[in-house]
């Protein structure tokens, strides 16, 4: 998809991109953002839904995007993992905790695929969550 | 896989059950293990590693265990789901803590699938980590 | 896996070839059947199923093209979301079809984690189809 | 998680369910909104998202859900599949168009594994959509 | 989806069923070609293929099932983990060759999720395939 | 991720590599391990496990380097496609066997996602594996 620059883009758009660039207190906007312009209603939609999402509550933000990129990995989305380890250091991950966040998604994936491949029966303890 | 009791279990294999249980300071084993030990080997390898993985470190316990959830609802995994979920609220998650794990999940998910259909380009910036 | 042109091809993968060009009215062939070409076998069966299966039918070649794009942009197919993209749109797929195809795409991404990761129970009325 | 029937809900998430109900004009909320009540922000994001997305368009309703359906069975979400299979007849999917949405998943899966397996470079001709 | 038992079925149907049991040597018929009835056509063409597929060639057939569990299970199809472990066994597959089979497709599944998440370039004497 | 090479390595890095190269029996490093460098423990684990499980045992290295390619394939791993693909070259892998790998993937990709998307039951013949 082509990319939709700031100079290109409508007032619609810009609303979003001049709000991307306010809360994340830079003067740049990330090609994501750019192929979604689009469709505007989906770029704000998309946008809005990030914003609140990311946003600093009951986890850190830096937390919160190493649960991104945990995502991204699995579901195979390089240009994720580009952006949101860029996102994640910005954020204070530092190369050792790189380093363990990597580590656990590699034994998840592979505790995944053995329980998944041996058929497992959900323990009665964990069946019903409260 | 049929699952190995501690009862029936050989000593390689109790050995590795009695680490878990003085690790994870508990007194039962969940099925993911029993159904592991039909293959002594790997049982041994996988719990080696997963301890290795898990212990506290530039990243906290709960910190890991979310990570691990992450990936396990990506790759599908019910039975990886239930067993970290019980484990993330042993080691401290709150509902409010869940339930923004789940929605930094879920936001993932939808912005990797975007990212992936518009085919964006990964930006010059996020190309090269040092 | 290299390619395979025509001029090099062997007169049954012409065969296919000529095939796949009178099917679509074109006059070339996409690089996806030039690697499988390799295996003739495999080429012939693999289009004549695509053939049969991408037909006009109880639902015509554009939901099906668009079909195509949602399953390919799930699986992380980058090859095929450029092909089939390049197809839906010959038959007939606007912008704006596309915007709403992919916010589709992205919200049962998103929806799909979100019901794995919560483990929801499948409602008794949807749990057995007539 | 447990589920949030109506009579136990906030007023904030009984809100969210009149929505729903009268969106869709039916009496009862499925298990996956029941589920999500627990964090009563993503329930009103999620639900207003959806109703965005899923209202009819350049797409009519019965190709979104047959989209949806194509996303869910790709990322094997059992719960989605069933109630989407189930809003897709409610829809209007007949049994014939049912067995061309399978047909046509079945054959994307197939020959996303395949070009990505033999490595298929995407053709110059795909490689920048207007 | 309701199955198709043999005494229900279609001439149409019967007939593949009956090369199903033919083929195999046995007296029954699996769920999976129970469902795909429903869809004859699609029932044919999956059979076809698959038979030609698992035919013994340049690899003998329980490689092939053990191939088809590794994709089953990085795929998440808990339907086909089954049958085709059942099939494994029927092949040859001891418990010492399962072990082996689960222990590798547990290590891909986690280097694989170590190279997307590290963005590891692909080697430049891996890059083209003679 | 950067490529740590040899001459750049820590001594506990350099044991590794000198590892990877003698029992690879060759004179060369790939690009995973030089990236999985910047994490010595981790790249110690997955080097260790990756030996103890390729090596011969019930199962040929061949045979376990095409059970390899099946998962790198289905998870969308394209490093690892690549690299292993090669591997099982050097083990033996004729260009008969890689079609028929091949195949097998792309049909066991098809039947996965039908028997999802139909919600086919596990036959009770194949519920309790011995």
């Amino acid at each position: 998809m082509a990319l939709i620059e700031y100079h290109q883009a409508s007032p619609e758009v810009r609303a979003v991109y001049d709000d991307i660039m306010a809360t994340r207190r830079t003067d740049w906007i990330n090609n994501f953002w750019k192929a979604l312009a689009h469709d505007p209603a989906t770029l704000r939609r998309v946008w809005e839904g990030l914003k609140a999402v990311m946003v600093p509550g009951a986890l850190d933000p830096l937390t919160k995007e190493m649960i991104y990129i945990a995502v991204s990995v699995a579901q195979g989305c390089e240009y994720c993992i580009a952006s949101h380890t860029a996102g994640a250091r910005r954020a204070g991950m530092t190369a050792a905790m790189q380093a363990e966040l990597m580590a656990v998604i590699g034994m998840a994936a592979m505790t995944n695929r053995l329980a998944q491949g041996l058929r497992v029966p959900v323990d009665t303890r964990f069946a019903t969550p409260p």
